[in-house]
């Protein structure tokens, strides 16, 4: 039942943020196809940003389904990564809206990094909670999504000043790479159901 | 339970849908009625929207009652069809505030047609993840509602540019078709519960 | 299960309106106490729309809890309901921001009215749909208050064109009115569960 | 069922109250590290009020796991903390907004100061709905962070006239004690259980 509160108050803000992004693609005042020109590089990161708490959403799905108790630490972990992704909307509008800038768009992949960060907090307060033989544990063993992840946007963010096509180019590989479902954890939720 | 929490995902942001696009109705500054009639076309418009949004949410509740598993296929198909609603209140203000001018009364109604195709696309692979003899494959067996619509925002959307009137009669029109309930759904599902 | 779903949602597009409405609340630009004096009377406006949405909350809650079947109809009619609701934010500005101008005032009131017209249509749709001795019909029997409140709304309109403070006292009085828990339905729900 | 009902509409105000916040958090015009210069205040108010949002949602959370029953008396109560909740964006933004000046800073810590008073006043109308053996009474029994922030919101508020920044200081603090998670409740919680 705590856990239902949980996830329920999670759903909520996440589809909050996914939702109040759109406010950021101000109305154009043309009617005319070129007024929709400069409302291109905020609907682009609209739909990346759309991309990332989808993910999010997703696994977070799946990671609490592999959970049974939550405890004190877990909300506060689960809070701390809602903190960095209601940061998403202010940091997609300030990259859209200076279509790609060099500084705004490492600032787009520190959030992108610090809620990768929060999110790996988040799962390794579950697992020190359910014991290293738990579901999730076995699950995330072999993790490879979620450690090369900081390595690209650790790469991205300084390559941010040298070409922002380069680093949007790696934000959006990272989306690609975590849209191949988390097939281990439903594996093992499977496994463990029959 | 992994069904409801991706209903109540899908609810919270329809539910945000449905009413961030109030906001869009910008608060006029005079104290006549006179003040209010600039407002109109956003109010009609928001109606509109309004109607087509309680539609979505009316069918997706019908179409996930006779939905039993969810695999990560649905849930990108489902997000994939909130993407296009979550566009609602953009195309909504563009075509209201333009007093339906053509290109916006186009753009909405190449929202309103991918947000029909997304719907196609997720009951599509419900189907396909639950069998062609299950209880929604023949529910939705005789669609007309379905089959009808993408072929009048087709024409809808040309015929914006000859005359915006007509574009947005079909628009209402394709939602007072789906005002019929979904009866086929409710009956399969009353047939089966007795 | 249904049902728990149209509450969910309702219970989603309820807290999103009482929220946002805070949103009319504008930031003052000066930092002395006389930058809150223009905030005023829509901090008050603020306050008598959140009581409002409060109580169709609690009324909602309580009719549905004494509602055992959910139909098409009942669907239809409750996002009516929300869509006058969806108003309240719009109808609470424009009177605020005016210091209560005589059109807004009355307009507030044309929207309240229409809340309870659609209130008591819902109602009437639940009744309909499970037979005259069913619980709710048989609490909602003596409803002086939502017989009362349309009264007092019809006499407010015109009042407003007179003395908005007279329009503003009536809404606040038929507010207090609902105050008064609807012990009726507790009672009646009361008396079953014994 | 009835108390779901009260949880799952007060996660939806308190996730509104936290995503919307960060609207307040103006993207800049500028693309230089420079331009994030303004909003650094917002963004540090903000931060404090997510962290309070948590706190009063991590509590409630708890609060309503040791309560049985929902009476209307609750249910008014509840109404009560949330309002004075959703004026959380607003005193937040008109602090940020102006550095700190001493009567937004004062008028922020009024907000926190009417927040305490209405949790408090939930906290002793759940107690009287349920007998003071309950679980609730004991539970609370020692509360000395509920005893002692509105000392120090009470100290606070005029101190902000002498010093914002002891002020601010002093909310920080009073945040900093109630990230204590109340394990007063989570441990009457847990005898119980076992």
């Amino acid at each position: 039942m705590e856990k239902n509160r949980l996830e329920a108050f999670s759903d909520g803000v996440l589809a909050i943020i996914i939702t109040i992004m759109v406010l950021e693609l101000k109305v154009p005042h043309g009617v005319e196809l070129e007024a929709l020109k400069p409302v291109l590089p905020v609907f682009l990161s609209y739909v990346l940003s759309f991309l990332y708490i989808g993910i999010y959403w997703n696994n977070h799905h799946h990671m609490f389904q592999a959970t049974k108790h939550v405890s004190g630490g877990i909300l506060w972990a689960n809070l701390h990564l809602l903190f960095w992704l209601s940061l998403f909307p202010f940091a997609t509008a300030w990259m859209g809206e200076n279509h790609l800038a060099p500084i705004p768009t490492a600032a787009y992949g520190v959030v992108l990094l610090m809620a990768g960060v929060a999110y790996y907090v988040l799962q390794q307060t579950i697992i020190a909670n359910q014991g290293s033989h738990s579901l999730l544990a076995s699950a995330v063993g072999r993790d490879w999504q979620g450690k090369l992840s900081p390595v690209l946007y650790l790469a991205a963010i300084p390559l941010a000043f040298v070409s922002p096509w380069i680093a949007s180019g790696l934000y959006t590989s990272v989306a690609l790479i975590w849209l191949i479902p988390d097939r281990r954890i439903e594996k093992a939720l499977g496994t463990h159901e029959h």
